[in-house]
């Protein structure tokens, strides 16, 4: 016998097609929203097991930058208002965070944060020594990313963890780690609890996956929840309606992304010496940073940032793009905000000259070896042809 | 030629079939990422043409949770934190809100907010008189739903509209009146320029589109932003990479809602009859409120509430669902959190006793007289065995 559904003000039928999973809202308390919630739980732990972590410490978020924002603003769910400025909050963090964790922790100063940001070194990585200095009694966030979204460089996470656990144990006091994992998960090892993080963001569409999911893994005995309220979804750490199918196509992707994950990196370490040996072949390009030529392995190999002075990013971007090559110019979320373009490059010292002209090749594991071949053909004419105009 | 993707930094390559739309970010500069621009945009201009709004004042968000907590804690953006406990600003609501605006606005009061909340009339609407009462120049937002989501009561916004633009032109002073009209759209007439709302918030799943989309439409001259920070997307109110496809398959739903809703509300309305008619006839039965069965029409077709007391909710909705009929105890999105379940109706002054055997029938687009028949005997045979145990 069909179903009678006459649950619509909870969630609606789909049009479009014949759901591959129920369509009902995992709150709702019948047959068919229990059976949600059980593919829910389901997801959740899957997803948990695959980053070795305990099932309720996941909570699922509509991207990456919900993930980042509910951690960051969560102290604002306890802090009280009347003692706010008496106390001068600490939070640590880099100048080459994203967006979404460098302009909320910014943002935070308006109640009364101290922010301190940490400049990386020349090759982009930043000195674990450098926050260690920083810490105090006053701190109660470090969030540092796991590899940065334009050099893919890979950051210290394991030693900046063990630093503040050591503080936290010494001290006696809780200071949340939390990274932005949207450019590790799936791509490089990563296991939070290993890595002693207390909160770690992730977005499901970077691995193939639809756009609109995200996670959020918090170690316990932390209370991060989202400063947005609602109907107590998610152990009541972030409201709204959880966009279920979205979400079971996140777990199956990172299942297979995780799976295969030593196999892709290998291919996609061999892939980016090529590209970077076709790239360093051609006229006056510079690759940044530098140091990734000689220590390739602490960068992500599903990253590479060059740069072709004096010809702008965006004439690169749409040049390239004009021969079927889809290259960045910086990273896709600030590459609108052209007061924002440069930050990272910036922090690392180089010259406007270098950052003005960068762009990024980022790889997949889809990504082949003829395709990186072409790329370069079409870099190499590309670029041939546009200093003619310089 | 096929395109050579390189930019998974930005999104991935959709690995579950062929995408419909394309899938590129549309914040990246490349040929791709414009094309996802465009459709972004086109999608933009439809839903507000829909709505009679003009383009650039809707923004996407994951959800109508989300596009709520935007309007609500929009505030926060611009207040001095210095200033904000020597003032008292103001805000009115109700009591019947949904969870999404109800805890974020009581959650204000930490940051110094009076909240004022208006309960309804015993028929579960509220009096505009009284919302006028509470209105002085420290009010700097109203947020009343448009209409019910567990009574279907439909909310005198017209009313309220007026009454909030005529003391803001008398005062020369903006006052900001929201509506969560999730339960409205596609479904009874709403114009938010003819009610003179000043922000509304949409979802996109109840329509029968996905879930993780929703919409925030906001007059101009406010400055309503998410107080979540990131990557400057949607005009830097909401950050995140946009639900694209999501997106567009919201409006194309709401496209055809909005096309036949004068039909589809005169045939719910011709259901919803029937419904009451059958349920009416059973033994026991309490239809919540009264008023509805003598002014249908101030009620939508869409979500009917009734009682049979003493059986609890959650029996009712198992011993229904055993027999293939989805109804809900309450509404979804806070039935798992037993202790807030019921302020709605207790506002309208129901007993605990009619309050704990509340069930609500919501309608969509699809159903059928044959599926009400058969909810109705299927109801009609669960109660009878019931009772036998009562």
């Amino acid at each position: 016998m069909e179903n009678i559904y006459l649950d619509w003000a909870a969630t609606g039928i789909p049009e479009e097609g014949t759901p591959k999973i129920t369509f009902a809202n995992p709150s709702s308390v019948h047959t068919m929203g229990t059976e949600a919630r059980q593919l829910l739980e389901k997801a959740r732990d899957k997803f948990a097991t695959l980053l070795k972590l305990p099932g309720r410490s996941v909570i699922f978020t509509s991207g990456g930058t919900e993930a980042n924002n509910i951690t960051i603003f969560s102290p604002l769910n306890t802090i009280n208002i009347k003692n706010i400025l008496k106390r001068r909050l600490k939070i640590i963090t880099t100048s080459i965070e994203h967006p979404s964790v460098y302009e909320p922790i910014n943002f935070l100063t308006r109640f009364g944060f101290e922010i301190i940001h940490i400049d990386p070194e020349p090759n982009g990585i930043i000195n674990p020594e450098k926050i260690y200095k920083e810490i105090d009694t006053e701190v109660i966030l470090i969030s540092v990313m796991a590899v940065n979204n334009e050099t893919g460089a890979i950051q210290p996470i394991a030693e900046i963890g063990e630093i503040v656990e050591d503080y936290s144990v010494k001290m006696g006091k809780k200071i949340i780690f939390h990274t932005d994992a949207v450019q590790a998960l799936g791509k490089i090892p990563f296991e939070p609890k290993k890595l002693k993080i207390g909160a770690a963001s992730f977005s499901a569409h970077k691995l193939g996956a639809p756009k609109g999911v995200g996670a959020l893994y918090t170690v316990e005995n932390t209370n991060i929840s989202s400063l947005f309220k609602g109907g107590g979804q998610e152990f009541n750490k972030r409201p709204g309606t959880e966009n279920l199918e979205g979400i079971v196509s996140f777990v199956t992707a990172l299942e297979k992304r995780i799976k295969e994950l030593d196999k892709n990196y290998t291919k996609a370490s061999q892939l980016s010496t090529t590209l970077l040996d076709g790239l360093r072949e051609i006229r006056g390009v510079i690759i940044v940073p530098r140091e990734r030529l000689q220590k390739p392995t602490k960068y992500s190999p599903y990253i590479i940032d060059v740069s072709f002075p004096p010809i702008p990013s965006e004439v690169l971007v749409r040049a390239f793009a004009q021969r079927g090559l889809m290259v960045s110019a910086g990273s896709a979320c600030s590459s609108h905000r052209r007061e924002k373009r440069g930050r990272v490059l910036k922090a690392m010292g180089l010259s406007e000259k270098v950052i003005n002209s960068t762009v990024r090749f980022s790889l997949g594991y889809t990504t082949t070896k003829g395709e990186i071949e072409e790329a370069i053909k079409i870099v190499k004419e590309s670029i041939e042809k546009l200093f003619r105009y310089v």
